[in-house]
């Protein structure tokens, strides 16, 4: 199967439409010849020329009904189609295999380009279908994320051009054997200024010289200064190509150095912590919080694993794998213990596309209203992962307990890390008990993040996977699950994680009279244009997530250009969500005119759950000490003018 | 059991404080004697005095330490107390025995209360008991309803001096054989100007003379003119004993005239409406929509039925009970069909506390903004009623539908009404078949509205009760219940009851982009002070209720009382909330102090759910076309001034 890819001409903003957005072929005056053969070689195709070239711009080959529409089958081997350099710009892309992240692409997935092609397309909306690594799991996945960065690939031609002109004045490349550098030293290298370096499994690139070359922009590279182009490439698909890793090759500068086992400094709890990309914006390094910068957040359905938001409480353990073991407390107290290869093995796997939320995302906002404790997170301190494992209602269920009853009265799973404090304390938490056990409950105890192992900071080996419920009972290093009359004893059950009037503060706070945050409201977000960006006249794309807990689906985006005076509805993407079971969140665009003579827009969203509960308009209203729960409209300002 | 029930003396605006207040004694001085006997005389008490007068005002007796804390046991039998005049009032409730409105209360229910003694009692929350008619259910109502009317009582004495007094010079009352006049004629008599009628079951009486002797205050009174008395002593329970019956026999004027079985007339397909309570506030005639007054509302955690909103669609069908059949369409289109008293006899009886509120209501305040097509709802489209019937879940698992299954895929279950339009179309909706089959689905079949057989205006015979969920879907008259991949065909399902973006009008609007509304957001009004109002200064008694759609509990309201700029924290009042299954509102009140130098205030009030769903700030932003969701927050401006 070979997927066409199209990217619409569009007049403003040519960047804002690619992506998940497909073309209507009109026909083409019939201008073709040897322009078409020449570009080939640039774009380094291969296999035998599926098609004459004249057949595709003239909208009217065999090929062109099944392009209709976007992302389509159109041919059982790529096609190699050449593009008139003055008539249109085309791109092949090769086959990507098993990409590092674990998923594996569509062996034979092909992406076209025209680009600088007047009235040639007009642009619909569509999806992209990728599968998953055993072949037997789909993964839809917008085009998006496929194609913003599909612009690589047409640079290499500039970037060959430039690169054997400048030759002579470039910085000398090492050659083999290359010198060995640790995380932390690629890490330094960061800006123009200091070299930009990345690197790709383990090999180390300083790429500077390439920063103004990147199709995708500059800033869209510097994102991955410092750190591993995995996460990136996943989300922007067209990089896993041959010709974009021979771009990358030129630049190799050196070897990382194995990782080193950690040896947990004396003193320093957290010196076993994992490595982290330097992409992420810290709030916190001990323990380590961190979340990945908001542009980058919606650009992938799924979010990467190094780039999913991290929230620890706590230093990371060290979990030998041979020796995990999950305890289960049976009803009268039996325990049963189980490794990680008997849960494997004794009970199915599931797996579920579920997003987590910090109950303090977007708390830098409450604390603009008036200071709350508490981690400054900015608007994504939330990622969507497809996660896999058992669920803890078969393992309930073995144990020894029944489904829900109503009659039995309110009870609790606990939930107990094996992330500890100084004192031995671990972190901990409970949900209610309908929530696991209910005939829908689909919680899982996840091993497998995005078709990956679990990385450290998200729990590694085991951890608890509740849909629909606040991050913080998510409980990550899983050691113990029991069920109990009473809610955790944990202090993050007890007395923090709970919503108080704007009218309470530190000194009337009583923390047994709020209940414990489990299921979040509707949450939404705007992650383009940044706050205090510069956006063109006429017309602008504005993106973002939407969310809600509980299984509630998105019904509705609202987006306002002038402060929520008037309102458009935005285009919903992403997965289809199941009712009643909507536990992933959706994407969100909306592509709208800029009203006339405005130097300022303040862009607003505002998002409907399923049973249409809204967002507050304002922060202050739902003020609380702890800044969670900070749901109100999202504001972005940005000033209009001209490139 | 006795139950005492206490009224708190307070520094302003007693009456607001009567109710769910209990009281701390604190010594009081001994200041007792004679002038206690001298008003026993007028209470009209029975049986033997069991302590003595002193013992009660000392707080010392063996009594009072029962007593602390307001509602509880305090005697095998009644007690017969007094009061000293100068120092306290005090009042005996005499027996109440099984009331009109079908609740059998607690037949030794004694109240005490105490007023204008100042510095005796502190204020702290409390609830009573009453027991359901069959003694086997407990009903917990709030102390508010028994109390509100309690004055009555004290104003017996009053009564019988000013009516001696004034017999000369008073309006000839008929004797037996007395006129029999129909309820349209009663209804004519709603003010002073008209002379001021009610019934008290087959009884016509004119109180005008009594209007403005009443002790819960002329305007109470008047809510109940040209109308039935009984759902007025169902909120205020205090009426239900022999001496208030001896006040109201002193004005009777007439008899009732039997019901005439209604007769449709021709060309009028709402000839055979039932007669409704005058005191409902009628938004459309035919179909007949009303709502109680909103100071009603809150009287009471369960609406009376006569009370409780009506939202009728079509004419109300005229069933004959012996004919009746539901039919219920089992898989593969077999249709069983059940008498009424063949549901009763096959399937448990199952109560359950649902409030129902209409996708309209507060549409009024929507209106404000910009004028949307539908009745013109204030606050009280929402009541609270104990319902009594089968469980759809058992019907349909008897017509062969198993539980929820999620690979079954998406499917409804449509209900269909008896209530037809001229065209013989039926009223329709549908629901999830989750939310009717889940494990813990409590929809109800339902043939009971708080231990009456359900009145003609709310689906008589047998109605379908959906908790948590819009009141379009709980279809009255029922006729149908099929399931079907499809939701409802009804027009009410299809091209109405959902929520649109403020951006879309009766131009652009489709109906098939948007989902029919099922739960409903979070929701909270205020019901008293009444805009408009004048309060006094210093201290305010706010009431209302607070109540969210698929099982959320109200975890909180805020109360303002400058607008929103600072908050109090609202007393929860009525039952306690099943976790998950809350499916009935939470009453609340808050007596804070007002502003000083306020001539005005606004008042605000906004709840909280337990996903910590808000209610929006403002009514634009979630304005629509057909003015439904209006959940933004409530205000009541009001005026300060001494009384």
């Amino acid at each position: 199967m070979v997927l066409c890819l199209y990217i619409a001409p569009c007049p403003v903003g040519a960047k804002e439409h690619l992506g998940a957005e497909s073309v209507h072929c009109s026909p083409l005056p019939p201008v073709l010849g040897s322009p078409w053969q020449g570009l080939d070689r640039d774009l380094g195709h291969v296999g035998p020329p599926l098609l004459s070239p004249c057949a595709v711009p003239s909208c009217m080959g065999s090929l062109v009904p099944k392009c209709l529409g976007g992302l389509q089958e159109v041919a059982e081997t790529p096609p190699s189609w050449l593009m008139g350099a003055g008539l249109a710009e085309m791109l092949l892309l090769r086959p990507i295999m098993r990409g590092p992240w674990g998923l594996q692409r569509t062996p034979r997935l092909a992406a076209v380009a025209w680009r600088s092609h007047p009235q040639v397309c007009t642009p619909s909306r569509t999806y992209g279908t990728w599968r998953a690594g055993d072949g037997s799991q789909r993964w839809k996945v917008m085009a998006v994320g496929a194609l913003l960065g599909l612009g690589a690939g047409l640079a290499y031609g500039d970037h060959r051009r430039q690169a054997s002109e400048a030759e002579p004045n470039a910085v000398a490349m090492p050659r083999a054997p290359y010198p060995v550098f640790t995380r932390q030293e690629v890490g330094r290298h960061r800006s123009l200024a200091e070299r930009v370096w990345v690197t790709y499994g383990s090999e180390v690139f300083d790429i500077t010289d390439f920063v103004e070359l990147h199709p995708g922009g500059k800033s869209k590279i510097l994102l991955a200064a410092g750190g591993a182009l995995e996460p990136f490439w996943a989300m922007y698909a067209v990089h896993g190509q041959e010709h974009v890793l021979e771009i990358l090759r030129g630049y190799k500068v050196g070897e990382l150095s194995p990782e080193e086992p950690s040896q947990p400094a004396q003193g320093d709890p957290y010196s076993g912590d994992p490595p982290r990309h330097p992409a992420l914006k810290v709030n916190s390094l001990k323990p380590f919080n961190a979340e990945p910068p908001a542009e980058l957040l919606t650009e992938n359905y799924l979010t990467p694993n190094q780039l999913f938001f991290k929230r620890n409480h706590l230093p990371v353990p060290a979990v030998d794998p041979a020796r995990y073991r999950l305890e289960v407390e049976g009803p009268g107290g039996r325990v049963l213990v189980f490794s990680l290869p008997e849960l494997k093995r004794w009970f199915p796997k599931h797996e579920v596309t579920v997003t987590l939320q910090c109950a303090g995302n977007r708390r830098s906002e409450m604390s603009r209203v008036r200071q709350v404790k508490g981690l400054e997170w900015g608007v994504a301190a939330i990622s969507t992962a497809r996660w896999g494992g058992v669920r803890l209602r078969d393992v309930l269920a073995h144990a020894g307990y029944t489904e829900e009853d109503e009659e039995a009265g309110e009870r609790h799973v606990c939930f107990e890390g094996l992330d500890k404090d100084l004192s031995g304390v671990a972190y901990g938490a409970s949900i209610p008990y309908r929530a696991a056990m209910g005939r829908g409950a689909e919680v899982l105890l996840a091993y497998e993040m995005n078709g990956e192992e679990l990385p450290q900071d998200h729990g590694y080996p085991l951890r608890v996977v509740v849909p629909g419920v606040v991050g913080a009972r998510n409980v990550k290093w899983l050691g113990r699950v029991s069920v109990s009359r009473e809610e955790s004893p944990s202090h993050w059950q007890q007395n923090d994680y709970k919503g108080f009037s704007p009218a309470v503060d530190w000194d009337t706070v009583d923390f047994a009279t709020a209940p414990a945050i489990q299921e979040l409201p509707v949450q939404s977000a705007i992650t383009a244009p940044a706050p205090g960006a510069t956006v063109p006249p006429r017309e602008l794309t504005v993106k973002g997530y939407a969310w809600s807990g509980g299984g509630r689906g998105v019904v509705r985006v609202d987006v306002s250009l002038d402060g929520g005076r008037t309102w458009h509805v935005a285009e919903l993407m992403g997965e289809e969500q199941r009712p009643g079971r909507a536990w992933a969140w959706r994407l969100w665009r909306l592509t709208a005119p800029v009203p006339p003579d405005r130097t300022e827009l303040d862009i607003v969203c505002k998002a409907v759950d399923t049973s249409y509960n809204v967002q507050p308009d304002t922060v202050e209203p739902i003020w609380n000490l702890r800044g969670v729960l900070s749901n109100a409209w999202h504001h972005v300002r940005v000033t209009v003018a001209e490139d």
